[in-house]
């Protein structure tokens, strides 16, 4: 079995009692810390909290080489921990359908996300947010990339708000901030009204 | 201090950490069951788990009448529980202001949502979703809104997905069926592919 956990927002609290469960039952567990991480807490204060050893493999580790994550899923109960939910923004399905492809029994257990924060922290009506974007920091991609700029205008031009990722670089504890995004997309958008979510949880 | 804490998606035990810390502190607790209910369990359950009295208020005793929340939480810390996210879709920000108006500290704590798990469960990313909509009962509302129809249509255009929410009524315990919904989407939408999401948690 395989348990694809979400941790949450913040910190180690930010589990849910399922999630805590089905972790503290598990015989192996590995967390990814590179699309995301928990501003508030660390690998090791998890690994106190919840009792169990965890092994934070790095994309490569996920992505091509998950052959012993498998191993224990088929031996045992492993769990797969990410911040936020699982599946979500950049999701860890493809993991999820070898698994299956291996005969190996999966589940998901959700966490709070920053799609839902976002929303209910500003008062914006979830109904009221178009096709959500990610900004990538711009010395990586020559810039704001133009689908960015067309994703916001078409969801102003249908009345909606548009809900922006801030580009994290997990490995490298590095964070597109508020501030840069706004310096960022300011200029383009004729200066609009933004706000930014930063530390929920 | 009122705390707005979200209950998540299933049972009692799909709240955060976070969020049974800051009921089992609060000296009052109400709940609301009418814009939501947690399919998994009722609220004897959560209040055996918890070790606190959970009043329930109806949609008046919520919007009209909040008085005696207000009251618990200018004394001591009152918590104010609803399935999912509090402040979401149906949001509860007006109690949020409103307490605010009356020198009140509030705080959010999140809960999972039917967003994330709808993506999350389907392998569908959020970033192809457009604006979300609701599908109400058709009897209340004389069939399929317009709207329903023009905001999945719209993001067809946009080749994107749609979440369509099924209505619920959870005072009287009716809830639209994925069945009915694709009996009324299927004709007006040319019969497309939908997938239903439902007991998540």
């Amino acid at each position: 079995m395989l348990s694809f956990i979400g941790l949450g927002l913040y910190d180690e609290r930010s589990i849910t009692l399922r999630g805590r469960d089905a972790l503290g039952s598990a015989d192996a567990a590995f967390a990814e810390w590179y699309t995301s991480r928990l501003s508030g807490t660390n690998i090791e204060r998890l690994e106190a909290l919840h009792g169990i050893e965890i092994e934070v493999r790095d994309r490569a580790g996920v992505e091509q080489y998950p052959g012993s994550i498998f191993d224990a899923a088929a031996d045992g109960h492993a769990a797969f921990l990410a911040a936020g939910d699982t599946m979500i923004s950049t999701t860890h399905v493809d993991l999820r359908l070898r698994a299956h492809d291996r005969g190996i029994d999966t589940r998901v257990i959700h966490g709070t996300t920053a799609q839902t924060a976002a929303s209910s922290l500003t008062g914006l009506q979830n109904y009221r947010f178009g096709k959500a974007t990610t900004l990538p920091f711009p010395e990586t991609h020559g810039g704001v990339p133009g689908s960015v700029i067309e994703t916001i205008e078409s969801n102003r031009e249908s009345d909606l708000h548009t809900l922006v990722y801030l580009d994290i670089d997990g490995e490298n504890e590095r964070f597109l901030t508020g501030d840069r995004a706004a310096d960022l997309l300011g200029d383009p958008l004729g200066d609009p009204l933004g706000v930014v979510v930063a530390q929920a949880g």
